[in-house]
């Protein structure tokens, strides 16, 4: 059986360009005892994965190696299992790679079982009903202490850790208000999202002065995807006793060495702040809620989830250094063939 | 009765001049039901107060307008009293200024009547168990969960709130390390102090690599009272899920308007950092612990508290100065007389 595979042919330096990747084939190897083999249908394309293609040793994510698989997010069908807790045909979730079949250990974090109802496109198990989803749901609700009444800012928020996350917010009693980066997000975000406000970041000539009319009251929790002047531009404008989550730091990714200064990290001290880097895996105690709480609000039709789907392992590079522009809303995945339904 | 005060007489540029204040005599007014009149003893002088000297708007304390009384916590003995809580002779501490007597409102925050142990100096009660030995008690403890085993770093480990905290975590069963800015500063912490390690900024080639060094297992709570560089070099060798306590940012003090930029703080997300900053006032419910722990290692000589006296009114203005100089250590306070019992 023959796996092809995306792999890093070289480091990029700033966004991505084709050439850093290289399509592999490569023998699937014979199960060990308590894997599992999946048939890959849709995997994640996630902007966190451009920190790891930098040979810079200390982050929470190892570089990947050049000619090394690039690490990601896959849901498949299981064709062999060798563990007792997956049969054929389930649908294993976990951490693997940009390629066609993986070899899920349930010794890796965050290998699930996922219970896929029919109804819901199989697509959702990777955006508002896979990790995107539940590192909003975590990140406000655990992390950030989420209450009805905050007022909740949420940046990058049309995008697929955003477009979740501002939903969630709106849905839990908070005046939601979101930051994105084109007229046509802000759109989205208000028109389709149904936050109180959004506010294009690109196009106001005074960023504070436009966060602080979208929130009178100040702001409560900051849920940040993307770090550098917009946190920078967050942190005076914070309610006393304010929290900041972190979630990632995008601006800063495709140039880790030389990350955005920040001048008013003063200001945690003047608001008595409470900033907080988390990882959703390091919270599985929250999944469960998370993924009913989810599910229910997709179902029901309050929540919109919205994708960014790109169809064939040969399209990956593309979709990933389209997501690195900037230029995508909501989730982005690959599925691996037409037949796999989406949102 | 007339009342001799320090009032702003301009406002300073970087490091405050005797110019800018000003030596003023006003009588003193009647008292209103529930005030307490005091005749200080001693009160103290703390950097934070060089932020309210600019007119900055946007802090967590007002600005002080020019010919305005400069603001301080004091300590006094009651010599007239509208209130059942305090009769003549007690000793009244509140949050006044740099003055002779002050009235002091119940509806003030942190109004205390102390009850003073005659064999404790009545200075100690301006410092280690005055606010000073509060703030590091309530920040490492309350704010940092500071637990046995862990690794602290203090900067500022000579002055007020890090000479006091630092022993508090050697105390509590931690490896305590100081930051500080001269090799006599780096002798007191460890010499009369008793910590684990001390590094002086000022003369390490590699400042990351000496903390490295004196901190092998990674730094789990780092209690920070200067900001800038110093916590920017500190954000990279957090321990996973370390935590930083924002006291305050000294370094930012004498120019509020061009802050010392933060390159690292995309670390609170690689270490999963919870970053917070506080007020010790704000946490009242940590007040008898801290006295009562403080006053107990004080008496029997485990902590060593450590001061800077001035005696007289009209010295005040140079004891500020020389404190926002970074030459001194410990405690600054400002006796109002010679018969005042110092350490």
């Amino acid at each position: 059986m023959i796996n092809r595979q995306i792999v890093l042919a070289s480091r990029p330096s700033g966004v991505p360009t084709p050439e850093n990747f290289k399509l592999v084939e490569n023998p699937v190897r014979e199960l060990e005892d308590g894997e599992i083999l999946i048939e890959n249908q849709v995997f994640a394309i996630d902007p966190a994965i451009r920190g790891m293609l930098d040979d810079i040793q200390d982050s929470y994510l190892p570089a990947v190696p050049i000619d090394g698989l690039i690490p990601t997010m896959v849901l498949g069908r299981v064709v062999k299992s060798r563990n007792s807790a997956f049969k054929e045909g389930d649908y294993g979730r976990g951490f693997a790679g940009w390629e066609e079949y993986s070899i899920l250990n349930p010794s890796n974090f965050a290998i699930e079982n996922v219970h896929v109802d029919p109804t819901v496109p199989l697509t959702a198990y990777m955006g508002a009903l896979g990790w995107s989803g539940i590192t909003a749901y975590i990140g406000l609700k655990k992390i950030g202490e989420m209450k009805a009444g905050d007022t909740v800012v949420m940046s990058a928020a049309a995008g697929a850790v955003g477009s979740v996350g501002g939903q969630i917010a709106r849905l839990s009693g908070c005046r939601s208000v979101g930051i994105v980066g084109s007229p046509s997000k802000a759109e989205l975000v208000t028109g389709t999202f149904g936050l109180d406000a959004a506010i294009n970041y690109r196009d106001t000539g005074d960023l504070a002065a436009a966060i602080k009319a979208a929130c009178p009251d100040g702001t409560d929790l900051y849920f940040d995807n993307v770090g550098g002047t917009i946190l920078d531009t967050m942190l005076p404008l914070m309610s006393d006793f304010g929290r900041i989550v972190v979630c990632g730091m995008v601006a800063n990714y495709n140039d880790q060495n030389n990350p955005i200064p920040i001048h008013n990290l003063w200001q945690v001290l003047v608001h008595r702040i409470t900033m907080k880097g988390f990882l959703a895996y390091e919270h599985l105690d929250m999944l469960e809620e998370a993924e009913a709480q989810l599910g229910s609000w997709i179902k029901s039709g309050e929540l919109i989830a919205l994708e960014n789907v790109t169809t064939g392992i040969e399209n990956t590079p593309s979709a990933f250094i389209n997501l690195m522009s900037g230029v995508t809303t909501g989730k982005t995945v690959v599925r691996l063939n037409e037949s796999v339904s989406t949102l």
